[in-house]
């Protein structure tokens, strides 16, 4: 792939252990670039604003659980207008790009990037890439302007089409080069941005006054850093209603189990948070929590206490749960059926013919299992009111970013506030459900499931992928990063 | 009313400007009260959590937007559950009372409580108070379970019924004692919460063993220091549907106007983030950015340009928008018309008759304004998926304080995480958009409405009621706080 | 207005008391018009389709609950395509005109017509009459295609815009005539389809080949011998939000009342619908059904006795019931405030302050009503799914008649049939609730409120209206035509 | 199962050809019943009713659709309260039971039968069977007074619970007389429906006095003779939802083809309807048409020239389309895979994956699929507004049928109106899509689809199951009954 970078961290330190993890600028390898008065002073809209522009050392710290001797810790830079920035207006030429999996909020982005630049700027000059990274190689783009992006933000999907793949760094730079494109807007998820880091380095070889923002998008929420991504308050809302529908089909038949599977390929955000939000779940099924299905504390174990307690119950699975196990048997059954591979793609599909098969056969109890599989009527819906409101904070972080001169930057909400991430942060880590901490154990408690592996075990798993945690921290949106397989 | 308070601010001091405001504890007036070990270690649900208590210096800073060089400032107790408790499980007797007008997320609290309670803790006595603190001189309260709570969160409203005032602090600490209740969660908004600050000096004047915790509640997200209030994103969701309504009544018809009235009386949070998630407003009127009609830069103006561009607009505005405005008229219309008190109670239909005779009888323009007030269709619905889960933590927060022995504290989400804050921060203040911030300048360029007042009139507004502020944050849940006139 | 027709009626009669009340034909008044084989019959998505035209003979009664014995009575012209045509494709040119208030369903009936031309018939030239019948005197007007309408269903409103009156036939069709349009599709209420019926006359009085066609359009349900209007179902759907929204403020608060006004100038049938399908309500008042406030048999006096028993409870009302208590009240009134013609605009609002000066000042007994008016968010809602599908049909009737030469008539669902009816019977009646049929009285027993009237009034009342009614219908959409007083 | 059934249809004939299909009655089989006059006079709410009894005469015909000359065919007996009652309120014990798959507006059903005996005849003894018919044989069963059910209409799925299959005629009807229950209203589909008729043989053979009367539900729409089956709309308008999510699957991504299964195993009613309210549809493959995949005309090849065209598309399938190509290819896959019959319950997944294996190995085209399977979520949902007014008349009229004295009958939507319709015409035949009428060429039209047969064979298909079909109907709910194999 050819995904490689060499830029070193930019590290400001301060008093008392403060460590500011900066991003770059096009000032850092660029000499004597003109800068500008910042043209939001004259916008009538910020006429009132006593501050408007960002002070020049604002920054927002990773970690607010402190004590009162705690060294202060990993910062990073606060997002916003700039007094000065280092593009005029009429030479502005952005692009846009969305990249990988459908998720809610992408064409609020998309909206507001180009509204956010038109409004606040003055910039008219912005083209939409299509389908994805390989739509730089294509002649045809699409004009986008206020008007065009008015309604955009009602509707599902992305209006520039997506893709996944099709990242050849030397083509798009070649291709951002040739079109004479000077900041460059790139949404998607984990591989995307690391494209998008590579393109930076690859821009800064060239020396060219190119700014790359990366909008960082997964509806998993897996994302390290930033308190949560865009479109996950939707597709959890949307979840719910899944899971009600599950409840209901439990509850209205004999031995009742509503099945869903949900959205979560190495994390379980969006099923812990849906059933926290509903309550009728009565087993939680993730990725981070290995489980096993037989014997004694086993899945099926607990689903015949369940049922035999109370009637029916509600299983929630994430997509990528169960893997380990899913290998396992597909190991045998690989040896009798080569077309299993398909069969074994979906884990959900295949969970639940296991649990079928266990009743009916070894049990001989009758079960009732509706299995519903939301994913797509999930990831289609346009973004809630507070995802549409976040979706332009972030559009306009980055507008004022890229107009301000940095690059090689992705825009994230740290503690609340928009700040600038270096690329590196966000791609050498993924976040998870923390298994050990106290959000999935309210989970736990309010499911009432096993935990499926002793304190012991469960210390072992956390080990393994959190080496060196010190602090954990009960957030609202719980998590913490591991460390993820990479080069860049 | 007897709204009195003593009680001093609990002040901690650390290196580097650290300051944390503690909350008051039970062992604060009694001596040598007994400790206990938190049952939760025992909770199968927590039993492979690593670090499931709190650490007794943890603790949350205000302000995370910071200088390398700046103090570290004033912090809060992180909110949690702690190694030693200061009740048996047993000897728990909670009441749960709500106050005030209806917020989506109500239901949600109180199912978390008592759930929280039983399922954290192995309380099984938890009474409800019907009707606001008025419920506490009536004989009758209603047992709340597990079960009886079980699908409550699904519903608008609140179960145990609300009012507003009477409060009668003797008569409840009265209630409380003869009942035989230790923990009382009161949830209700500004005023309840200064009920609450007075009860706990009363029952602490008394020397009782009884935990005050206050849960804040406004859907006007009016509350200062926290990041904001449940059931606000449920609210402003519910808005963005009446602002849809509007825009498609406007567009259907030649000059025409959606006029839609929100919440808001002393703030105008609902409108701007409604305004925000909408897109589809050109005007958003809020208390705190003051307005006028008639003349050049008005009201008037403003509309008949748009008109005159598009060919319809819609105006949102928060209640109490324009209230000197009326004050004025009203001084006026009182000469004549002695039932005009009536007629003025609503401001939204003062203001849109006034436009439609302005453009009738002034201008000879014929408009057709539609009126929304969605108000009582936003606070009746359930909370949506993120502010279940924001409502549960909450609730289980208010749980393990109380349980830890914390008294008159009021929970809160600061910055990402929750806390404890004395009742005082949450009381001396209210939470106001700042009109010379950096959000609303936003919505400023979003609408392109005019600011309706010059840059030095803005300042001096703004000076007014921010004598203090020294860094204006440029948060999601954008606002600030202001001095009210307050006895505790 | 000039609003005078002529036309007699066609009639046609058979055996057994057969009547059929046909529809006017442009061969009625121009000789030797040339017929055309339908191209349907070259489309291949009819290629299979045995018998895709209707038969001539093809009637449907008026009336279906019949005895064994009684004459078989007026019957419709049953719509649909016909063999041969009088239009050949490419001479067509029609035209779209939207009058009246907002519906739901409006944009799918202009999507249908414009792409059932298209699809069906290969007509290329539809243009949009923009703003109402006034648009006929604008120069502009716009170009309807399959691809511009493409997506117009899944909006509210109306993309043509809409108004009320400008209904001047002499211009209207000079308009036509100029611009050479021949077929006038006309969507739009009472007014509207007398407007209509004129237009028509004035056509055939010039002798023009221009067939008009109606649609009838009436979020009231209002329009008389159809079985219901389009938008209505989705209308009562959402009615029953603002209905859910009221009885959870009424729950949630000690003597709560939740006071919703639904649409329904003249009739009730939201508001009643809207009750049986919420199950809500306690109290459901219509223009049909008078009733009176004080005194024993009163809206207070059921008001307190139903406070008394559950503590709560909602009123639904239609916005035209009460009128003559208005008026009386107003006469009253009007001596002491010039002002008081404005206030009295909206009965609700009206009604529910007279409640709350009642309790208040009268029985010093404190209520709490909350006041919903969902009307403008209910009108802009989009048609959901079985409105879609009853405007597609209803759209594809009317161009199958224009294309088969009918003229002067409108479509309409008859006992679940579409049919055309002939203006003059759409609008010499109003469809109305009969306060002495069945379905009126489902509502009272579920609401459980009193009648307002002894049986005797109740036959008065309604014996003033139904002078010549036989035999009382149950039908789903219940209702009965009443005389309107028209010219035409 | 001993399901059969002796009874002779009850035919009253008139003149033109006038035809009653009258229902059983407990009259015909126990001779001097004492009579009773209906407390409905006595009601209240019926007080101001005029013509409160359903004439003895009132029927309501089949056919809509006639000529002037043709004869007056079959009729149905009007349902709705008699003068007489062969029940005293006092000695009534009903039971009511749900069967079969879940249907929104089950709740809404129970809820009006048991509110309906209540106030409308004063009835108080109502229980619940349990899960299905096999709840007869339990000794629990749950009583149901208005109080218990107030607010289940506004849940899914059915608080009785349901199953599928436990008749065993002799043991039900024995459950009956030990319980002394007179009055049983069976809720559920084709089968149970059957089950019904055989159930009021048995009673009838014993000669006791109770009536039997049933509630047909099929969220398929698939009951003969009735306009549409309760929980249709509501089904509808959620699987709306999927094909919206399909669409913009669908069109953000480059040959992104959105495939949603929807309900239907008989008949395409819902996937017919679903395409036609939403219009985003390219193709809707229902069991009544045939198809092919491979060569020319058939779906893969549409598949490609649709994506040529326009780079994506929706394909609707209801689950049982296609069977006959799924059962050929079963024959070939069962020689290598036993486990295929699992693998292949899911005809919706077998073609999605018959598509993704043609175009990438035959054709070397990458497409994107999303297969969506919203099947449990949409029959879970509540019943909307228009289906809660069904439901409700319905179970009114069941009522009044049941007090009335009739028996062996089910309740149904003719032609607009409720009727009482004899077993044996819901039980003989199966509602199904006409491929040669109308709807079907109106959806092709919208499709633009194939119709992958010829005419010929279309007319052969279609023979094959209409042989003596006369007159085809354009009905709103168009489908045509064809005969079913049974017993009874």
């Amino acid at each position: 792939m050819g995904l490689e970078c060499n830029s070193k961290p930019k590290i400001v330190t301060g008093e008392y252990g403060y460590i500011l993890e900066d991003v770059p600028h096009l000032s850092d390898y660029i000499p004597n670039l003109p800068v500008h008065s910042n043209p939001l002073q004259d916008n009538p809209a910020y006429s009132a604003v006593r501050q408007y522009f960002i002070h020049v050392d604002d920054s927002v710290p990773q970690k607010v659980v402190v004590h009162k001797d705690s060294p202060r810790g990993v910062h990073f830079r606060r997002a916003g207008p700039r007094e000065k920035v280092y593009f005029e207006s009429e030479d502005v030429h952005a692009c846009i790009v969305t990249c990988g999996g459908l998720c809610p909020g992408l064409n609020t982005v998309i909206r507001e990037i180009v509204c956010g630049l038109h409004h606040m700027y003055g910039v008219n000059r912005v083209i939409g890439i299509n389908g994805g990274y390989r739509g730089f190689y294509s002649k045809n783009t699409v004009s986008l302007t206020p008007n065009s992006v008015n309604d955009i933000h009602k509707r599902g999907g992305t209006i520039l089409g997506t893709s996944r793949g099709g990242h050849d760094t030397k083509k798009i730079v070649d291709s951002i080069e040739d079109r004479g494109i000077n900041q460059v807007y790139i949404i998607g998820g984990d591989g995307t941005q690391k494209g998008a880091a590579v393109i930076f380095e690859e821009i800064k070889r060239r020396g060219l006054k190119v700014a790359v923002a990366g909008i960082p998008k997964t509806i998993d929420n897996d994302i390290p850093v930033i308190d949560k991504s865009f479109g996950f308050d939707s597709a959890v809302e949307e979840a719910e209603r899944a899971i009600n529908a599950a409840h209901v089909e439990a509850t209205s038949i004999e031995n009742g189990i509503g099945f869903v599977k949900l959205m979560g390929r190495y994390c379980g955000f969006i099923a812990m948070y849906a059933t926290l939000a509903s309550r009728d779940v009565d087993c939680c099924l993730i990725p981070e929590s290995p489980f096993y299905l037989e014997g004694a504390g086993g899945l099926f174990e607990y689903i015949e206490k369940r049922l035999k307690e109370q009637g029916h119950m509600v299983i929630v699975m994430a997509e990528g749960a169960g893997q380990e196990l899913l290998s396992e048997e597909f190991r045998t059954a690989n040896q009798h059926d080569a077309s299993g591979n398909k069969l074994l793609d979906d884990v959900g599909l295949w969970i639940s013919r296991r649990i079928k098969d266990h009743f009916s056969k070894k049990r001989k109890i009758a079960i009732n299992l509706k299995y519903i599989d939301p994913t797509y009527m999930i990831r289609a819906i346009p973004s809630n009111a507070s995802d549409n409101v976040y979706c332009t904070l972030l559009a306009q972080s980055a507008v004022h970013g890229a107009m301000a001169g940095f690059t090689g930057f992705t825009v994230g909400l740290v503690n609340g506030r928009q700040t600038y991430i270096p690329f590196y942060r966000i791609n050498e880590l993924r976040n998870k459900v923390i298994i050990t901490d106290r959000m999935w154990a309210r989970l736990l408690s309010s499911t009432n499931q096993p935990s499926f592996l002793s304190r012991k075990q469960a210390t072992e798993v956390d080990k393994k992928e959190h080496p060196d945690t010190q602090l954990l921290d009960d957030s609202f949106a719980d998590g913490e990063a591991v460390t993820k397989d990479i080069t860049c």
